[in-house]
């Protein structure tokens, strides 16, 4: 049985300049930019404006998430992380709506000697890098932020961190789409079209075929999935699963906590990203699980103890929702950005935790790349054919973090 | 404005029998069981089914929740207990759908010496009460359990108790009060009406004025707020919130657990109720909040964290839902069941933590009072004005169990 997709129902569609094959977030960017360049732009995706993105909590943390030999992502998250409210303002003006955009920064904790010996070491790096930090005693941090737990042995501040809430800004993303004239089909691609050695557009499972000039992969976990796509051109993504909490702050004890909160507890990195209308997010789990989105009790409890830790008063709050998604793992972390091996195919995919965070440089990369421009220099780093066989091959076993 | 009942629509009605005030379980056992004995019978509530029962893990545990100084109470309990497999085939049988019975016993565990001292005392207790329980060691416990933890010192075999799903069970009582001719008003009662030194009825909240030769107040935890009731005469209940999750058993998994898991955990009464479809419904917490049902990150993760001790494998089990209710606390944990000091009104509340348990008693006692019947000799521990002054004036403190 065949149906006809919302804005587009012919079963041949004339060719467009540009098809992006996701409606997550990076898609969305990604058609929107294309579109504001003159590209006539079309999107395939069964529920355009879902995704990874529903999930996350939105915390832009550049600096947060530098860790040792990622330094062209930190360059990256940094670019992008700077262009952030540049970036609110023109989709909120496009989407017509907020999207929660919060200049609050982050603070880091530490609960025992050994996190603050590791976090003064993070700090050092930070200043080396000329990054803006700055180390707090215990007792500093809980001026900061009353209702950190008392054994709180300090603290890095980093005010360079912001936070966006992903939902409303994919929201906005979407409806940005729709008036800057993206044709969206509301269908799942189900094979790229080769003609020739050349890409040229998708078949999608309500039976249109979508011709395009550039087709850009942009499927988030799903992306390795896509059938036609020459096995050595799929791009090494594999999902990556993450739990997450959304509590509620009454009225009457907010703002509860005024910035991020972020801490490594028995291992494992937890955040609470508290938003202006009184939502706490509490992220996030990461699991090697395959396709599994199921919320489990382990993931519950694990995230309500570990926050629990670090802000006690946690416990009093409505849980208001659980939710899991799939991040698009890479085997470096790192997103694949731009032209593949295979002449009329880009991609923007692999992400991982970085995807909100790397959404406004995206945009204008993959509209760069769509354009015929030269990838920018922070993007250089990311093109799609970066990895060699080893790499490549290695991509479904699970991700160690680099030392 | 006035908006109409589904069932009835009428400003004033013809005057009825027996007029039920509350359709949760133990409003809706009532009403069924009065209009099988002939009386024409109205029940009203906005929304009957609900209640309760809607967050209840429906474990009948008769002997488990023996307390001292509670024998009239374990004896109302074991006389309910000893009715519920008739009661099931009698209610599948009217309502025309099953309701997860099922005879599987119950399992106390302790976890420390502790623990295993005070469930020795309790085995004595039962067995000095003539009930039919068995001393397990650890070993034992864990060849019929395999899930258990290994730390699981000694447990108690209880094979007399059962469960039930509330959810099914309400709404199978439900459909047999319809079938039975139980006219059911979909409002609020909001004022009791007295004529004279009588009951006579009650005005409900769409307008209609239901005229009852007798009344009865099955409003659970909502019972003591309802106007025109002499302050003497309203029910000394209050509400009692209880967590509860729901977690799913996959099915390469099953059964997971064969029976009922209780122990007392840090001091809380936990238990873990696993149904033959595969739900598994971990209780409960108690807390003394007033009208408060928020589900808290404090319930689901203290309910988590002590059920873990008891089952490590939860962990692994997709979480379903998490829900929050209100039990009608009484101060002596006693239901009030039969007349009151007011001609014409009757009680059928303060059920607390037995409230699906005590469903078949309730419904046969009521059935008694309301055609003229002696109380049966169980039931006369529990009329309403059993208390004195001094029990009643306490009944907004939070509750101690009793020693």
């Amino acid at each position: 049985m065949r149906t006809s997709g919302t804005h587009a129902s012919t079963e041949r569609t004339e060719p467009y300049d540009a098809l992006v094959i996701g409606g997550g977030i990076i898609g969305l960017v990604t058609a929107w930019r294309a579109a504001q360049r003159g590209l006539r732009t079309a999107l395939a995706d069964p529920a355009p404006g879902g995704g990874a993105a529903m999930v996350a909590a939105g915390m832009l943390g550049s600096v947060g998430e530098f860790q040792y030999g990622e330094h062209a992502l930190l360059d990256l998250n940094l670019a992008s992380a700077a262009r952030y409210p540049e970036f609110v303002a023109e989709v909120e003006e496009a989407g017509g709506q907020e999207v929660g955009y919060r200049d609050c920064g982050t603070l880091m904790v530490a609960l025992d000697a050994d996190d603050r010996a590791h976090l003064r070491d993070l700090h050092e790096r930070h200043r080396r890098f000329g990054l803006e930090v700055e180390w707090l005693t215990g007792r500093e941090c809980r001026r900061l932020e009353p209702m950190l737990a008392p054994g709180v042995r300090g603290g890095m501040r980093i005010d360079g961190d912001h936070q966006v809430d992903p939902r409303r800004l994919t929201a906005a993303l979407l409806r940005a789409c729709e008036r800057a004239g993206v044709v969206i089909h509301r269908a799942l691609a189900e094979r790229l079209t080769v003609t020739g050695d050349r890409a040229t557009g998708a078949e999608l499972a309500d039976g249109t075929r979508v011709s395009a000039g550039q087709t850009v992969l942009a499927a988030g976990s799903l992306s390795a999935r896509l059938a036609g796509v020459p096995p050595d051109v799929l791009p090494p993504v594999r999902p990556v699963k993450g739990q997450v909490l959304r509590l509620t702050v009454p009225a009457p004890y907010r703002p509860f906590l005024s910035r991020v909160i972020r801490a490594v507890v028995r291992g494992t990195d937890v955040y609470l990203v508290p938003r202006v209308d009184g939502e706490l997010v509490i992220g996030a789990t990461s699991e090697e699980r395959g396709w599994d989105t199921t919320v489990t009790a382990s993931g519950v409890y694990e995230l309500l103890r570990d926050a629990h830790e670090l802000i006690p008063g946690i416990t009093e709050l409505p849980l208001v929702e659980t939710c899991a998604g799939l991040r698009p793992g890479s085997p470096d972390n790192g997103p694949f950005l731009g032209p593949t091996a295979l002449p009329g195919l880009q991609m923007a995919t692999g992400h991982f935790r970085n995807g909100v965070l790397l959404t406004p440089i995206t945009g204008d990369v993959m509209a760069e790349a769509l354009t015929g421009g030269e990838l920018p220099p922070a993007a250089r780093a990311f093109t799609p054919h970066r990895l060699d066989g080893a790499a490549r091959t290695s991509f479904n076993a699970p991700q160690e973090q680099p030392a």
